[in-house]
């Protein structure tokens, strides 16, 4: 058995250099990690969320270095997370990512990406542009799990949009809703991360309470409890509420204003790397790059982790392979 | 000062013969009731809700008496509940309904028609067709709010359907929805309401653990905390959760499958009397009158609101008008 370095959970996080290098299956490749990025749902899984033990780490970039079809080899790719059976209803509807028998890279029964290598099937696969970097690459995940929004929603440019939450997640929703439409708010608490995110115009606010209601659509992307109440109290009725925070809808809620206001909430998970790499590369000033906030080595991933947990860094990455 | 019957909660139900008679405003019109129904909404209102306090009731068929427009004076009519301002940008889109100034007749700002008289806008008026006998007319208010949800979502017939609750709301949103798709579902814990309900093919359920999941389209209206969750067990991933209660979303409930299974979770509240009245008119074979499970004098209102209580009746009429 080859051995490789990975980061593990299994009720602590370890560091650990003699992990099990996985095997390629039929139809899947062996990716060579360059570069992985920290999660919130990372963090999540830390806290015992949806019970996952493994190797962590869902966002890669890196270099394909096994795979019965020669011709992914050498490719530069990044992975959509979930990987479907193939055969049942969903998957032969092309929406593999609902698919009930779907394992998950690095947080349902499939060791992620925080290593040297990880497998994933070929179908997941987007080779990446030379054109873009890295270190913009490896938002790919984040930024089409915004795109999702564009896709889930009919917008014709005229919405006002506002956001909750200046995390990376909130950040993203911004900049791929001010490619469609012009009035776009972004609130949270961090005056450091609001400067961040500032481009196309973009409107910032500390308080939810200095935002005008009213707004067409707003996005909780908060992952907090007061995100929800926030967004129906800044939703016009029969405004959009688009979640794309899990967090933020446990415990108690009085979701009333949704029946009275006849709101639409619409859950948003996952997108189409393919929307997000294509996003890329029609926006190159799309400023991606001022996310990455912090870099470890692999063997420093105990302080990575650390970094991310403080809520200072917005996208913390750990180079696998030394730059 | 004229006086009239009435029926009062002002933090208890009183039944009064010496009520103020409702003068007529501008633009509004008297309408000397002939029967009121008691909706959930009342028996919520006695509990507390929305803190309202006057002359109960919003469900009515009644015969205009007084109006500056005399063509009204003489017709047999029902009539939507909010009062809208006529004046704000929601009223100027035609959906007065989501007025931010309205009072509504009988919960909010405005006494109901559980008297010999009550006063609305002219506007809010529908002329009630002669082939339509009160007691299904009655209805009309509740049979909008079951059609508000084929206005809401675009159907196209083949969507499999299950409607959660088996009260009067419940058994309309069944029947209108059976009216566009042919694989209705109704799940109640009453078989009596059950075998009231089926009409066009509609299947039966006493427990939601016996309905397959995977449906289209689940429609919560029991009104009680397991709706929600059991709504988001039943759903497909992508697939419509229509809330119709909004008493079921109150305390504490996990909704991340929304974001998991990426739902659309639309409120639904009143529909365009219109709609009801022709559907009324559309599908005469709509065992609407099945419905009306009691009747009791106005003077009797406290007996009334007991049965209405208890579970058992459907729908509880006063006679204002003797029969």
């Amino acid at each position: 058995m080859e051995a490789m370095r990975a980061v593990v959970f299994d009720g602590a996080l370890r560091y650990v250099a003699d992990y099990p290098r996985p095997e390629v299956r039929p139809g899947w490749a062996r990716i060579g990690v360059q570069q992985a990025g920290i999660c919130k749902t990372d963090l999540e899984i830390m806290k015992g969320y949806l019970g996952f033990k493994g190797v962590l780490g869902h966002e890669f970039v890196g270099i394909v270095e096994s795979c019965a079809d020669a011709d992914w080899i050498g490719r530069r790719v990044a992975g959509e997370i979930n990987a479907a059976c193939g055969r049942c209803d969903w998957c032969l509807q092309g929406l593999g990512r609902h698919c009930p028998e779907r394992t998950t890279l690095g947080i349902g029964g499939l060791d992620g990406c925080m290593a040297d290598f990880c497998v994933l099937p070929t179908a997941n696969l987007c080779v990446v542009d030379p054109a873009i970097p890295d270190e913009r690459a490896i938002l790919v995940e984040p930024l089409s799990a915004a795109c999702e929004i564009l896709e889930q929603l009919p917008l014709h440019g005229q919405e006002r949009v506002v956001v909750l939450g200046d995390g990376r997640l909130g950040i993203l929703c911004a900049w791929a809703l001010a490619t469609v439409t012009a009035d776009v708010t972004l609130v949270g608490h961090h005056p450091d991360k609001l400067a961040i995110a500032r481009w196309r115009g973009i409107e910032t606010a500390v308080e939810a309470g200095e935002v005008a209601p009213g707004a067409d659509i707003v996005v909780e992307a908060t992952g907090s409890g007061r995100g929800m109440a926030q967004a129906m109290t800044l939703c016009r009725p029969r405004g959009v509420i688009v979640l794309k925070s899990t967090v933020a809808l446990q415990g108690e809620i009085n979701l009333a204003p949704i029946v009275i206001n006849e709101l639409t909430v619409v859950g948003s998970r996952c997108g189409r790397f393919s929307d997000g790499l294509a996003m890329m590369r029609d926006f190159p000033d799309m400023p991606l790059e001022r996310l990455v906030t912090d870099r470890y080595p692999l063997a420093q991933a105990a302080e990575a982790f650390n970094r991310a947990q403080s809520g200072m860094a917005l996208k913390v990455l750990l180079d696998v392979v030394n730059r």
